[in-house]
């Protein structure tokens, strides 16, 4: 992290996966869920901030989109197997076929972030994100221009496995100034996923990316 | 806010909705949304750490289930009417009875805040957020207690209207150590909302609250 910790009991739990959490002196099961939560809270503020100066003339729906691809539990996942993180997380073994484990690597690194963020304060944490994780290892232009690579990607899926796919409206909200939709995906007429977007397609695009998370794609 | 702004075009932003948006030099259509996008993180974040700090011994399902309560479209625009916001927002009156003006005053309120923080950096807006905003006009207490409130207040506007509601459970996800529940409420048949929780009860809560947001009850 470009720094020594000062408070080294931290990252212990930021590294303590909930499936091997021990209780402290106070009877509380310690595990790093905490953590996440408040990682999750800096990390979507970080990025806000990012790209809010980042494009001055992005409107918040551009921004919005961008900041959901950037956080998502699979883009972390990834960034938490390139600086390392996954060697480091302890966990229960016995239990890794569960399905909390999906998320295993991308909950660590919001962890991790707010273990940085109570060590150091927010300036320093700010940093951290925008040194270590944006500038170093993420290709923003990338996943600006892969706008619809989640439709595709789920639609391919479903012809290999031979399953209908359908993305259902099931609400447009505001006027036409400013309108919002929710699409639905259903395989095999089960509900998958939801998403919201500004226009239908990123609606679309939205619900395929939880789509393909939910299946694991 | 308890200081003088640096930057009070900023300010002007934020108090501009988009129904009264002017192009600026740059063609670019400047209305308050992107300010809105922005403090909507930093008081994610606020909150998140100020609830993460105040219940060291909550786990991260009452963290986060507190935090949306606090932040509701619904609980900003009684907070920005307290201190008077209502009062600076620049708007089209021709256009008031389009749909996107039910949050006009949370909107305006995120926007604010947005405002405060690009303007006076995060610390200042931190302390404006936990003195003026949770300590000065926000009973917690009230709000951790008021658990059934949006359930039963959508069962008591449905019993007024003649109207059915419905709660369906639509998803069921992780192993017994760690279930999150996803539950739709339908009226009259037709799906309103969705929520999420790490209870039945929680999910049912929180689900019963948006449709409560989406039916102005």
């Amino acid at each position: 992290m470009g720094r020594k910790p000062t408070n080294l009991d931290l990252y212990k739990l930021a590294f303590s996966h909930t499936s091997a959490a021990k209780e402290n002196s106070d009877g509380f099961k310690e595990s790093n869920e905490r953590l996440e939560y408040l990682g999750d809270a800096v990390l979507g503020m970080v990025i806000a901030e990012y790209l809010f100066k980042r494009f001055p003339y992005k409107d918040e729906g551009f921004l919005t989109e961008i900041r959901s691809r950037l956080v998502s539990r699979e883009s972390l996942g990834q960034l938490a197997r390139k600086i390392g993180l996954d060697k480091l997380v302890v966990y229960d073994t016995k239990r890794k076929t569960a399905l909390s484990f999906k998320y295993l690597h991308g909950d660590t690194m919001e962890a991790f972030i707010g273990a940085i963020f109570l060590d150091k304060g927010i300036k320093f944490c700010s940093k951290f994100i925008t040194r270590n994780m944006l500038n170093a290892h993420i290709d923003l232009k990338h996943i600006i221009d892969n706008d619809n690579n989640y439709k595709s990607k789920l639609i391919e899926w479903s012809q290999r496995q031979g399953k209908t796919v359908k993305f259902d409206m099931i609400d447009e909200k505001g006027n036409s100034h400013q309108k919002q939709f929710k699409i639905q995906v259903l395989v095999e007429e089960e509900i998958v996923s939801s998403g919201v977007g500004f226009s239908k397609k990123n609606a679309e695009q939205d619900a395929a990316r939880r789509a393909c998370e939910a299946l694991n794609i």
